[in-house]
């Protein structure tokens, strides 16, 4: 996508050269920084220190890694010291493993002297693979906005936390539909959940899209109900990080509470997914464990009060303690439908199905 | 209630001077800091500047600034100009003016001599009402509690905003059940909203169940959903500013999607209030104006660096705009009940009816 009229993926091969960029998320929305990878650690490190972050942009940046790794040292010794280095990076993290697995499947079926341009070119293929299923989820969920034009202005939709470009290579999953609906000239304007404790909404959606140019208003996490009561709300467009097998899905904390206004309301609530994220071996929701985050997270906000350099303040007394459950599951009964790669389908198995038979 | 181990109530005349002192509420939870108030002016600054908020407050702070202003011009032209200067102090207060009138009514029916000491007298008749009102509603509401005593620790009760006893003169209205319940013995833990964006959750409810050692933790608004879900809430209780005849409630924003989640987990939601809160002459919620407030609360955050100066920091980018809206409206559909001075009722026309007969 375009900053300042510059066309960026979250993460590119710097011309000419062996190394990779990327954009310091951390310093989002604040300070725009790239960053160059040179080397295994810089890439563990971007990992780690959450300078990447989003389930497929961190496994697009773990095959890079191992990308950098092999300039050093190509042997099968090198490759399974690459590969441990990485999985430590975020040792939870479901893209990274697979993008270790796929990396290492490649590249351990050729001698060491082929490895380096194996890596490098399978590193493009995950990354432009990315590219292009987003893309298609995207072209599909824009035909859904198109449905809720009504010739009294922008269509309204509202998303929860970031599922944007920065969350992938390029393109996004939740705002992907968003971005194709403005290049096909629809009338577009967005409700930006904050998406407290991280603020990923007030951070790097309401970034992209001041950067990309669509109309938008940032809300707390608590008005989007009242909105939908009011008429201003659409449709809402969320991403998942897990889906079940029975269409139930997790993502991160307070997407069901707007699941359950826009029921209360009769609006569609949809979820934008790559195939990737359905987990088949689940029959539902309430058998994925949600992750318990540090409290520090709660008990402080990190902005600026300088306009670049980032402060934290605590906002609670100094004895209180907090509880962070970091996702929560929306039942399948409350979404209106799943946006994929291969197109829409109902939110259930037999929806799945009919887009994965490979899964039946 | 007790502040380090003394008793307070959220304004008191200062013994033997006919000063009033107040608890500095803009540097909570960070500073507990009193203020004296000496003059009307001090008055009207404590109302306009927030020192003191909550609407059963701003009528008890108003009724003691104009005992202030009559100690200097007890002359009819001296009350009104009292009035005009607190009227202004927060326009839409709805305490504010009923406290005036009630003062006004008492006093200018007495000759100038006479009304020093009939202020004092009537301004300590608002407070001590104040006080029993929510003591009973509290007695009421403790009842409700003990009903959901299981056996297996404490009673889980999620709330949201502040309506402590920092919003009331003494014990709170949403909180005066925790705090009956407590003294009865009650195993209790508080689950705290932070309820952005004000923060009223993280800044004031979590300093106040501190201060009288209840179990709480601080929550993101996001994450009550999820916790219902979890099993882990056995019952919400919230405030109300304003209570429609129909039972439909307008309170804080995000009041709504709590109530959206407690109804689809089949969990008891109450809300306690004052008789004085329901608008008879309102047939429905919807009729309620929801009051937009400025974009810079939902684009800042306020907290601490150093552990007692409070800091702002921004947490949008430098270009976003966004909308506040204060309060939302919960439609006694999804109200189990409400707690007032006078007992439990149905959220209904009827069930309101039946406590409050002289309104039919």
């Amino acid at each position: 996508m375009l900053v300042n009229g510059k066309p960026y993926r979250s993460i590119w091969r710097e011309e000419n050269t062996h190394y990779f960029g990327i954009i310091d998320q951390t310093k989002l929305p604040h300070q725009f920084v790239t960053i160059r990878l040179e080397t295994l650690q810089n890439a563990v490190t971007a990992i780690s220190d959450m300078l990447v972050r989003g389930a497929p942009l961190i496994g697009a940046t773990t095959a890079c890694g191992i990308c950098l790794a092999l300039l050093e040292d190509s042997s099968d010794a090198g490759l399974e010291r690459a590969c441990a280095c990485l999985l430590n990076a975020r040792p939870t993290a479901v893209n990274l493993r697979w993008a270790l697995e796929r990396m290492r499947t490649v590249l351990l079926s050729l001698i060491p002297e082929e490895r380096v341009e194996a890596a490098y070119r399978e590193a493009a293929k995950i990354c432009d693979e990315d590219v292009a299923i987003n893309e298609a989820l995207g072209q599909h969920g824009a035909g859904l906005i198109r449905q809720h034009q009504h010739g009294k202005g922008s269509v309204n939709i509202l998303t929860h936390c970031n599922a944007g470009w920065l969350a992938t290579v390029d393109w996004g999953t939740a705002l992907a539909p968003i971005y194709k609906a403005r290049e096909q000239g629809i009338d577009l304007h967005v409700w930006v959940d904050e998406t407290r404790p991280r603020n990923q909404g007030a951070h790097l959606t309401a970034w992209e899209l001041e950067a990309a140019g669509i109309a938008h208003h940032l809300i707390v996490d608590n008005a989007g109900g009242h909105l939908m009561q009011q008429g201003k709300v659409d449709l809402c467009i969320v991403g998942t990080d897990r889906t079940a097998a029975n269409g139930d899905v997790c993502n991160k904390i307070g997407t069901y509470l707007k699941a359950l206004a826009a029921h209360d309301n009769s609006l569609p609530f949809y979820v934008a997914l790559p195939g990737s994220t359905i987990d088949w071996t689940l029959d539902s929701g309430a058998l994925i464990p949600i992750e318990e985050r540090g409290e520090e997270e709660v008990l402080n906000v990190a902005g600026t009060t300088t306009g670049e350099n980032i402060t934290r303040v605590r906002i609670a007394p100094a004895g209180t303690v907090a509880a962070n459950p970091a996702f929560d599951v929306t039942p399948a009964r409350l979404v209106t439908g799943l946006i994929t790669e291969r197109g829409v389908c109902e939110a259930s198995r037999a929806g799945l199905l009919s887009l994965y038979p490979e899964h039946g």
